[in-house]
């Protein structure tokens, strides 16, 4: 794609404003065109889609200069793409990332995730949209390689566009040794042993939520957790038209239908 | 399927433990097996796939009589479900059934609704999945048509089962006409219109979450909003492989990629 004016990029994700991973990110895609952060005024993570109805929604300012403003939001990740959508921008952006998260959010991930629930919100209203996240939780995470290979993803995705209804899912791997960049399947797998059990302050049980990820195709090399394990940025081509196609015309059989 | 014990029934929802829509469903559906429930104990609409981390969950034994069992968790949709599979149950469950919802779920609502993201971690754990939602908001809503197709599609997955990674999203139209149960897609569509701007009593800004649902293609007689439209039950099958693999070969041909 060609652009008239410099592209409109809408930033976000779901640890927060201050966290390192959208400054990153923000420091290093400022030469690709206007900015506007919207990003919640603290930790959303495992929100997934979440919105906020019950409770009003409140936008703040934080900073204005060239071609960067920013604002932190009081609601999820979601809200903050539509209120940038809906209120703060005066046009559809041109691209919404969404990151850099601290931490993967490949295989199922993506349903948990506040950050992939800002990029599928993104891809709802027709906005190039991508999730990036750096696997890689620790405070002292390096997001060089991430910066690097987001902004590639970012500038890939401006020039080409991304069809009506699919959004991109990049999962950076840690450490300094990245192969590159490869196009990958969501892994098939689930979260196990979920629960610590714990006893509170007057000894009543309590339940943390943790937890450990089978991956049920460990050998699948298209798939996103093979690409991380073998050093590659993991890139998955997600969709929000979820009708499961293939299972129609057999559940049409079922004898209660019309 | 058939079984040999009585089957094992997995009850949630979004909109509470008290909702009237999931304690009319648990009514309609008690002759179905061995009923345990596990509910939040307040209202979690628009909760999406979220899960709580930040703080510990809690769980109570609210009553325990012949056959049915339930808890309230002080957690989201998706936790209860996880606490049930990781620690309630003995075994897993036959059945996992979200609702019934008061208010649509069809469309894009998947992405935001508790109910569907409840369905959506069951179907995770290879639990044959649905999500039951009444299109009508109201306090004095009519439960009979939900609770009547619910318990049919209730039985017929049973008896069927369903594809591993595929759940069922069912939406019950509105009034006491209803002509049956049709097999649909997801409407392509979004929410537009999404704020209301208000003031807070220091005057401040705030913005409500509003909108209106847009249809992108009212003309699609496969789709669920245009089955609700003309008097049908709603069944969309869904499924938690996000990938968009029609779109895997052309991305491939970006010069990024290995």
């Amino acid at each position: 794609m060609s652009f008239k004016k410099k592209p409109l990029i809408l930033v976000t994700n779901d640890d927060g404003v201050d966290a390192r991973g959208i400054n990153r990110l923000i420091e290093g895609i400022r030469t690709l065109g206007e900015i506007v952060v919207i990003a919640p005024d603290g930790a959303r993570s495992g929100m997934s889609s979440a919105i906020t109805s019950i409770f009003p929604i409140r936008l703040n300012l934080v900073k204005k200069e060239n071609d960067l403003t920013v604002y932190s939001c009081t609601g999820t990740p979601v809200d903050c793409v539509k209120l940038g959508i809906n209120e703060v921008l005066k046009r559809k952006p041109d691209l919404l990332l969404a990151g850099i998260n601290h931490g993967s959010n490949a295989a199922i991930c993506v349903f948990y995730s506040g950050t992939i629930g800002a990029a599928f919100e993104g891809c709802i209203w027709g906005i190039p949209s991508i999730g990036i996240s750096l696997c890689d939780h620790s405070p002292e995470a390096d997001f060089t390689q991430a910066v690097k290979y987001g902004k590639i993803i970012a500038e890939k995705t401006l020039e080409n566009g991304l069809p009506k209804g699919v959004c991109l899912n990049v999962n950076v791997p840690k450490g300094e040794e990245v192969k590159g960049l490869k196009v990958c399947t969501q892994t098939k797998g689930y979260w196990a042993k979920e629960f610590q059990l714990a006893q509170d302050q007057t000894g009543k049980n309590i339940y943390w939520l943790t937890g450990e990820f089978t991956n049920e195709e460990p050998d699948n090399e298209q798939s996103d957790e093979w690409a991380l394990d073998h050093g590659y940025v993991a890139v998955v081509p997600l969709q929000i038209d979820l009708t499961a196609h293939h299972f129609l015309k057999e559940i049409k059989k079922w004898e209660c239908f019309k």
